[in-house]
């Protein structure tokens, strides 16, 4: 039987247009794992308010990071399915974005009609939440429920507990170490409401366990845990990255590294909002160092991690 | 993460009596996997019809079937998952049933209170089909899309193609026929409608793949491929196990030895059908010994294959 992987990611607009971004934003606040209100209640917002103004405010956002080969996000994710299909000559391996290009159930028939039936799908979230990786099962299920043959399917629930991640995040914490001092360190992990969490999303346990590894072998070090990227007047996670940002050089914590360890590539998160946004609310309230530890993304440790995952090796 | 192994069949009624097989059959039959017909036509048939007259027929075939311990289906699918959790002390084994009890979901509601995220399951049916193991995807993902938490999942699609599967049935094959010759080989296939076939359902092929693997290590001997267990008016896979047995003793094969293996545990469709009605159809025909090698039931070395397949080796 052939085998197949495929790494998904969450999505990006195609262009950083208000039209694009208004199709793609449209498509991911429709997804009821990612905004559970009922469709009565949500469907107004969203059509009348949020997909009126939201896309023109969030292209502009989006513009600020494009580059000339296009979205981060879809330039990374592309290239980690590119160097992983180089370590497994033998395996099919494609990308896809759980909203936009390349679509999930795209690659699924590319998969199908080159007799692949023996797939490992990795959601590239290292630590589960509904809205993320809970998004990504159903839409690879509900490909399959409407189909005669379904395939052999490996689905990964995150990889949070993997020693091998961890190290990679470790390696990147203490080489910057190295370098400088630091007053804080801080772990900014996108954010969800706090209702999910109360529901059973266990999200925020895994970002916890993440961040204890993670200490366990850096050292003892001044850190804090934050929650970024907000959306909504619901609660969400907290403390917020940015609040906790504003409020630290009154501390005396003028010199703060960042990492992110919900990322696995840059996108409109840490590029523009931890990268321009935080940093900005930082230096603005009394900051002086701000340096940003950026996403896997390309490296060939990581690659390597996500070839281990596909085989299902420890 | 705490491992599980969960092995699924069919399922059984809880008793050999007309409310618990109308029960069951009411269960397996609304499936639109199996029954792929419009609710709007096949409601009627099936509750107006079907659920009135079959069950008490059904119910005194299961009576001639039925053991001390209960329905041999659920006998030998609790034994597989016994022994195999002695073969897995570190992994929490347990069966369930695609219609009755122990439900998909209660099996999988126990993984999650025990802390199982780590699961494989492993429908008990060596080739696909969308009738069966379709129907076992279409229940697991159903369970895990209503819940904040879905499990890191290990699908297996059947494995008809595993090379010590295959073993197995070569092994009972020659131990038969070392014993004594006969005048033909049949392999005997749960059927399905010639419509799902045509619409995509991979099952033919892969009954056939079993067959030609099988012979082509039990060597030259005179074989034919057939379908049982045809039920409703449809055309279905050709050609039928019964016409074929009644025919065969007037071409002079009056010798046969007949195995199943798209069953790996004995139930209804082995011993009621073949070993009580198709066995009496060809000795009425002219036949003078049938014999019928049983599935592998609780058979320790395809215990040791169901360890294998659930560690994902080859």
């Amino acid at each position: 039987m052939k085998k197949g992987v495929l790494l998904v990611n969450l999505g990006t607009p195609d262009a950083p247009q208000a039209p694009e971004v208004r199709r793609y934003l449209g498509q991911f606040l429709a997804d009821q794992r990612v905004i559970d209100t009922p469709k009565i209640i949500w469907w107004p917002i969203l059509h009348g308010i949020i997909l009126r103004f939201r896309p023109r405010h969030s292209a502009a956002l989006y513009r600020r990071i494009w580059t000339d080969q296009g979205s981060p996000l879809a330039i990374y994710t592309a290239q980690q399915a590119k160097q992983l299909q180089v370590l497994m000559p033998d395996t099919m391996v494609q990308s896809a974005m759980c909203y936009g290009q390349p679509a999930i159930d795209t690659a699924l028939t590319a998969f199908q009609k080159q007799g692949v039936r023996e797939i490992t799908v990795i959601p590239m979230y290292p630590q589960y939440s509904q809205t993320t990786i809970g998004s990504i099962f159903d839409q690879v299920m509900a490909y399959y429920q409407q189909r005669p043959d379904v395939a052999d399917l490996h689905f990964v629930r995150g990889f949070y507990q993997r020693p091998d991640y961890i190290q990679l995040l470790v390696t990147q914490l203490k080489q910057a170490l190295q370098e400088q001092d630091y007053d804080q360190l801080i772990f900014s992990y996108h954010g969800i409401p706090q209702k999910y969490s109360d529901n059973g999303d266990p999200y925020a346990a895994e970002c916890t366990a993440t961040t204890e590894a993670v200490m366990a072998a850096v050292g003892d070090y001044p850190y804090v845990q934050t929650y970024q990227s907000k959306f909504g007047p619901a609660q969400w996670l907290l403390p917020a990255t940015i609040d906790t940002l504003r409020q630290l050089p009154a501390q005396g914590r003028k010199k703060v590294l960042v990492i992110t360890p919900s990322f696995v590539a840059d996108c409109l998160e840490t590029l523009q909002e931890i990268e321009i946004e935080n940093k900005t609310a930082f230096l603005e309230s009394g900051g002086v160092q701000f340096t940003y530890v950026h996403p896997l993304n390309g490296a060939a440790d990581f690659t390597a991690v996500l070839k281990k995952i596909a085989l299902n090796q420890k």
